[in-house]
């Protein structure tokens, strides 16, 4: 049996390892067209940030490993530009130029996602960058190293363009970011998103919002960047407003994309054709909160996703019941999560919700090292269901996240929630979690 | 209506409190032994660690706010020496020697735990110390500030010995911790317990193991800790070889005792006495892996449960489901945490476990900060359920155990919890957070 993935980062890979685990006399062919494969993008931001680290750090298993250790067939610099799904078969071409063709028995298409660049004037300016693959991070980390870069605009305000801005701000390039839209981080509570913009302010870094982006023109050193009433100059520019999936070779096959043109997988990974499977940040998934599908592309998700075509492929069938939308990213200081619904989400998905901000200290009274949690929660009216929960602080954010996350694949009540058990001691948290206590004046809201 | 509460501590208060809250017109009598109520007992270590804080810092409310704001009738320096059930009225002696005597419509009994002291010659020198009150704590501290403590002894090895441990290295005293039995922290996973012996070790805490202590003697200064075979010299010793729940006015009563000696409440807090409730360290739970009663008090507990008993009494019935045994303590630089049940314990409580423990990176590959977290999960190899996991090291530990604890309340299995959409970005974790690692491992040694 042939297997062969298009697409060499982190559900394909994870696939082709997996199933020659699994299967070692399967054939296993990765058609990836750049020159890289399993690297940890989501560290790029850090690794521009210090001048000192080489960019291929970030690479987890060279190329070589893949083939020799594990037998996989992995061809990179090979673009597939056609699924032939009537005679079972995927056709490109290679960097050279070359033309290849390769039948399957069964394929999975693992072809990521790509930025969001609207196509204005000036987008393919040499100092205009975009960061999604390991190439497009060299290019950006050789740009300042080759150029004078004192000036950057990042246009986008989401969680690549916060981690980039303190990336810039590390490397003292003076940062401001622009968006069109009017609210910053509009789909966090207004209170917490205060709080991140409070601490992007803190560190020098220029938020512009409401800038309708016009297009990007040449001066004689940098760019200008004009907007609708205003122009900002840059000696470098990073456009970070967000991917879509690229799932052209997909539709082009017929096979069903829905949710922001992303492949419409079911609980197996299967696309709507029985022998072509998908996972990573082209594919869908279902959102255990909502019951409904949606594209929220990341990177445990991908590498899960992964796993299980390449369970399925062998036999051992994986179940992939859903997400539940848990993230977390820094900025500077503070870290910001979420999981689950917000407000917005919950009304669109026919929930009645209740939201509920909290502002309570992360450790016990009087401890060294407490601080602040700023916590949202989300419940429904109807149901009492816990549906979601924000929380932004500079201590113990990050892995409280979690206790909700798992709260939610239980779809859990407020109610219920509040009976949890959760870990005390004054070096970690109050008698009463942060999280408890959210969730306790959420229930005195609901009721 | 007159609710009467014996023991004006987190339990005792919080139902204080909540009750006047919620039922202003009603009488509460709190009738508390010492002179000390609402204070941070387990944040007494860290105070005791640093001369310069005041052991009154820990008093979260003055007995002053609950009489005069709050209208409580909080009477300390009462002990209450007898529960007259027929009459429906308690009696004791004041700290003055003067009697008094309260009738009840609802009473409460929260009268807490007391260190486990065995009946040893010796134990009543001066130099012997224990530490469960505000009063102890201060004792401790004076000591210190008065008398030239060099050298302290503390027999027993659980999480208040670890954490006083601690605090005597913090003010450079040469500390030998001593007990009976030859295990280390029995109760958790040895590759764990053994990380946490390898700490105490590198923070100069002697660790004796397996020496039964026979007496303690005087010395012209401090004293001599006798033990079968060894001697160690003092100048100061602290006794934490565990609790034991103060139920003996209960007993007396003709309530039933059961787990440990403590206090048998059902679901709504209830004794076998309808007009009767306990809550806090003299009563037991039930705990949700086991479904079997249990004694394991620690503090959200005691205040949840204070919160319940008022809730019943004022007419808004409350039900405690129960608790999962989370903790997690500080040992020098360690976080060390758990929930649930250990092999042992699940065993005993007629499960099959698997147990299986795993050293995972805290955060990304190459991020900074990054460390080894330990993590021992159980699983029941019959229905695939999760049991408890442990969790050792110096970063992320902490709040990473509530998703266990919330994924026991909701009685998962493995493969499920291995489902769990968890958070990941560089700086906090690795794309599989190490739960999901451990949790992936064990379902391999389960299939």
């Amino acid at each position: 049996m042939r297997f062969v993935i298009i697409g060499g980062d982190a559900a394909g890979m994870s696939a082709a390892s997996r199933a020659k685990r699994k299967k070692p006399d399967m054939e296993v062919i990765v058609l990836e067209k750049t020159r890289d494969v399993s690297y940890s993008a989501c560290s790029m931001p850090y690794n521009i940030a210090d001048p000192e680290r080489d960019m291929n750090d970030l690479v987890v298993r060279e190329a070589s490993v893949f083939i020799e250790k594990n037998k996989i067939n992995l061809l990179t610099g090979h673009c597939v530009e056609k699924i032939d799904r009537e005679n079972r078969k995927v056709s490109g071409k290679t960097i050279d130029d070359e033309t290849f063709s390769f039948d399957f028995d069964k394929l999975m298409i693992a072809t990521g996602a790509s930025p969001v660049l609207p196509e204005i004037p000036g987008y393919d300016l040499p100092q205009v960058m975009t960061l999604k693959s390991l190439e497009q991070g060299r290019k950006i980390k050789a740009y300042i190293a080759k150029n004078k870069v004192n000036k950057v605009v990042i246009i986008g305000m989401g969680y690549i363009a916060l981690e980039m801005g303190e990336a810039f701000r590390e490397r003292n390039i003076k940062t401001t970011m622009v968006k069109p839209g009017p609210d910053f981080l509009p789909w966090m509570a207004k209170d917490l998103a205060s709080v991140v913009r409070k601490e992007l302010e803190a560190n020098k870094v220029g938020l512009e919002l409401g800038h309708k982006i016009s297009r990007i023109v040449p001066l004689k050193e940098g760019v200008l960047i004009e907007c609708d009433n205003i122009s900002f100059e840059a000696d470098m520019v990073l456009v970070a407003m967000g991917v879509k999936p690229c799932s052209e070779l997909a539709k082009n096959a017929g096979l069903e994309c829905e949710i922001s043109d992303s492949i419409a997988v079911d609980h197996h990974l299967k696309t709507s054709d029985d022998d072509i499977y998908s996972a990573g940040d082209c594919a869908d998934a279902f959102h255990l909160v909502t019951g409904q599908k949606c594209y929220i592309p990341l990177a445990l998700r991908a590498n899960r996703a992964g796993w299980a075509v390449a369970d399925n492929i062998c036999g051992t069938p994986a179940y992939l019941p859903g997400i539940v939308g848990t993230s977390v990213f820094k900025v500077f200081d503070l870290a910001v999560a979420r999981s689950g619904l917000n407000v917005k989400e919950a009304i669109n998905a026919g929930f009645d919700p209740v939201e509920n901000t909290v502002k309570t200290s992360s450790r016990a009274h009087n401890y060294p090292g407490a601080d602040i949690i700023h916590i949202s929660m989300v419940g429904d009216r109807q149901t009492g269901r816990l549906l979601g929960a924000q929380m932004v602080g500079k201590d113990g954010v990050a892995h409280r996240i979690n206790a909700i996350a798992v709260a939610l694949h239980n779809q859990m009540t407020i109610k219920d929630f509040v009976q949890t058990d959760l870990a005390y001691a004054p070096p970690f948290s109050p008698v009463w979690d942060p999280l408890l206590t959210a969730a306790n004046q959420l229930v005195k809201k609901m009721d």
